[in-house]
């Protein structure tokens, strides 16, 4: 396990681009970079500079920045298993370089062309020439649809790399998202016990078990996981970065300690107003509805101590739970609470009563809060019926 | 493993309701009624009739049109381990009782304030109670915040309700999205193995894990799965039922045939339409980013097969993908399928010229596909510069 020490590779600036609505401006990318150090990510991914021109040029501004600025977090970028992507790479003063090649039947076949030993030949070519030219830049490299490669190729192809002692890191990738948590626990696992090297893991979220994945690489020995900000990237996105925190903050709090939790709804916001998407409802710990409890069980319990409904605190995050009142879920422990807030002494009984009527009104419309507090303050004066 | 043999019960007139911006009229409950009924949904959980005077009305009018009209699924009510509202709640005429009461510290101490023992007498006298009056009523007994309850109670209380002989099924929660699919594996596990019954899942989602803690426990050998649309609930929300079809269709698309698959994408937008809310553009299926492709490397292999980079097939769902070609990420095999689609012969180095043309406009500002056409037709007619 490995959930004391990892690392975060926030690819919001390299998946994160392949999100359908994703540009960033120069300026743009400065200002995730910064954030990102501020909140703690240890490591980020650009995209290749062979993308485009100003793509090129934003890897190395950001480089430039990282370094001159003394940043703590590393300046990754992404490319293919291709000579010439190295050099173009390594020309930009990155401090790592992630290699990826495509395993997968599908991918052999429709993306790059190669058979497993062409694959493995070009592994080697290609890391020997990053290493021979940059001793010190962190070299990853990963397999693509690690989880639809035949085990045999996958094995054979992890092996050889080890065996070249070249890379610090190997990469599993669900690129199309399908991995169950337990086929990601077994071939982490495996690749920890036989090559000894730092695992990373990445995790499309087609079928919703990006977290829960991650989590099992983490429990399997993984050391860094892919994260983007809302998750956003190809499709419907990766492991979102506030969703790996609020998954290891409930197994335990201390897990996700290292990071400046409350900068988490300011990253969420500033790349749902770039992207031009709202945050989802139901986003983790930022979503508008994270922390509302509303039936009448909840909000009773909730007042008494907000961990009865609640494994994740707001205040570390710099939010406000919200608990509603005025609809037909209520409860009269609920409506008793609000009048306790109003300065208002009420009989059970009065309560009872007046919960009552804001049940019968919401089953016509939700009362707004004011709407609640009338009921309340007419029954305090003797005036409800 | 009961991949093959589950129910869902879908909760979203439930625990959907606890959802903070949700009231369903009487209308827009038949309405999701008859279009979950559509869908195959096997059972539908209504909110307890002891809610308000409009919830026991609705929990009527809705059995009542299901009987009427002979539909397929089953309508259960949720009801506190309470006499007084079992027998409101068989009163309705529903098929089935779900009893739930919580058995964490937290809950005993803060919700209903019993000790194990009275937990368990309370099951005793209100289960028999149900089962005296209505032998034929489909019965579930579920603790509740099962995960976080000390593992002797929690086994204690379950093997009280299965010694009585009276349940159809026990209910598994996890009420404030704690479990890891590891848990309720070993949890769901331990119960088929001890009891025997029926076993049901309700998973929150507060860390991300309730789709791959659905996917656990029918892997265990749970029967039934608690859903809403949109996974709609208390807080930031339950397993989605969009969630669940595309895990499952991932691992064996026949687990899902027998859903009428092409109607999510009008739930999804119906819950939306009626909670005010947009659909995440990150949702499973529905998303409007879910079956977007960008980066060049995946625009070339989905042209060429869509299968490269899907798990989901987007058609079973009557749902369009599309590939993305105006950006810096573009790549030139997906700029000369554009040609293709055009009716346009280039030569390959013309495609590669346009390609960067497109990569160093787009640095600026993405190009929309006329902007994108116009340069390839400007190409074709050799005033491409």
């Amino acid at each position: 396990m490995s959930f004391e020490q990892f690392s975060v590779i926030e690819s919001t600036l390299r998946e994160g681009e392949q999100f359908s609505t994703a540009t960033f401006s120069t300026d743009e990318k400065l200002e995730i970079v910064r954030l990102l150090n501020e909140f703690g990510a240890e490591m980020i991914e650009l995209t290749s500079p062979l993308a485009s021109p100003q793509s090129e040029a934003d890897v190395r501004a950001i480089t430039r920045m990282v370094r001159a600025e003394k940043m703590q977090t590393r300046i990754l970028t992404h490319i293919r298993c291709k000579r010439e992507d190295a050099v173009r790479a390594l020309d930009t003063g990155v401090h790592g370089v992630d290699v990826v090649i495509g395993t997968s039947p599908q991918l052999m076949q429709h993306s790059h062309g190669k058979s497993i030993r062409q694959v493995i030949d070009a592994a080697g070519e290609v890391l020997s020439y990053i290493r021979e030219q940059a001793p010190d830049v962190v070299l990853r490299f990963s397999t693509e649809d690690s989880f639809r490669s035949r085990p045999a190729d996958l094995y054979r192809v992890y092996l050889a790399v080890a065996d070249l002692g070249l890379v610090n890191r190997l990469g599993v990738a669900d690129t199309v998202g399908v991995a169950l948590p337990s086929q990601v626990s077994a071939l982490v696992g495996q690749l920890v016990k036989l090559t000894g090297l730092d695992i990373e893991f990445h995790g499309h979220n087609d079928s919703g078990c990006a977290i829960a994945n991650a989590c099992a690489a983490l429990e399997a020995g993984a050391t860094h996981i892919d994260t983007t900000i809302l998750g956003i990237g190809e499709r419907n996105g990766i492991t979102p970065l506030g969703g790996l925190v609020a998954r290891l903050y409930t197994i335990k709090k201390s897990y996700v300690a290292k990071y400046n939790l409350k900068l988490l709804p300011r990253l969420d916001q500033l790349i749902a107003d770039i992207c031009d998407i709202d945050i989802p409802f139901n986003n983790y710990i930022t979503g508008s509805s994270a922390f509302i409890h509303k039936a009448g069980i909840h909000a009773k319990a909730v007042l008494a101590d907000p961990e009865s409904y609640e494994s994740i605190n707001p205040d570390d995050f710099g939010i406000t739970r919200g608990i509603s009142i005025g609809h037909r879920l209520t409860g009269w422990n609920a409506i008793r609470n609000r009048a306790n807030q109003l300065g208002l002494t009420l009989e059970d009984t009065t309560v009872q009563q007046v919960t009552q009527t804001i049940k019968a009104r919401a089953d016509v419309q939700p009362l707004s809060l004011p709407e609640v507090d009338d009921l309340l303050i007419a029954a305090a004066n003797g005036v409800f019926e």
